[in-house]
């Protein structure tokens, strides 16, 4: 990738998109209330520890996402792991944002945020950071509580499909 | 995880160890030298995409980190995929720090920035913002270049090992 590809992408687009292409992400899905107090979520694969004392997290949203004024405006968000099972929980926060939240695949939490059922853990916390970069933002979350909920074997995205992560190597 | 658990942990504390533990990762190494040239580098599993236009990344990383001088005063890094191949050269980078360039797995790269051997895919970019929180920082970096490596399977973290993808689900 050191000259212009076929499609002329400046090389830094090229070299970004190739490398995405070849990573892996576990997936997350984030749920936040709109002042009106209308829930609103999404599915991240950029969740990140940033680290264990005090419990911080990391994830990352455009500022164009349709959750983001909620995101935005608000003190509290509910993030959840999502396990292999939860294939169609994903695809649903990921779906059309009117139906996101129309079923019993909710119900409401700490901070009246929306708590996903059947996801294999959760935690609600508080944002302490929001850093704008370009049309995106960096949103820094620090944990003050969560629920265990159901075990199961993570669920990964990788090669644009969802995955449960194989073998030990 | 409504109250202290036995070990007396604070409910933030126990809610973020839980879920994380529930939660999978891509495998990324991260390269730099110091001001005086020596080469430095560490896994992370923090590395998310922020954008695509400008193509925009972050990781994190702890200010106690052997690496940390080296990321605060430079601007350039080098961000590496790891395929599943690559699992002794993730433990090499997360060993004894004065062995993780002790070998033939790197070259110089551009701006004299280690490229490791044998990746998925390799970026190299600018940092264009730090933010520190607590002892840490979230490092926002925008890709310049880059290469494509060998093709392979990502490297996952989860529950405790390395692991390749299993299958779609």
């Amino acid at each position: 990738m050191g000259s212009a590809t076929p499609e002329e992408e400046p090389d830094g687009l090229s070299a970004f998109k190739h490398a995405f292409r070849r990573h892996a992400a576990g997936v997350a899905a984030i749920t936040a209330i709109t002042p009106a107090g209308k829930p609103v979520g999404f599915t991240a694969t950029s969740l990140a520890s940033l680290a264990a004392v005090p419990p911080l997290a990391t994830f990352n949203i455009a500022r164009v996402a349709s959750a983001w004024p909620a995101i935005e405006s608000t003190d509290y968000v509910a993030i959840h792991m999502l396990g292999s099972r939860n294939k169609s929980l994903a695809e649903k926060l990921a779906g059309a944002n009117e139906l996101r939240f129309v079923g019993d695949h909710w119900r409401p939490g700490p901070h009246a945020l929306p708590i996903l059922e059947g996801v294999t853990a959760w935690m609600v916390g508080r944002i302490v950071e929001r850093l704008y970069v370009a049309a995106n933002a960096v949103i820094v979350v620090e944990i003050e509580e969560g629920g265990p909920g159901e075990p199961d074997d993570a669920l990964i995205y990788h090669e644009r499909a969802y995955r449960r992560p194989g073998e030990r190597l």
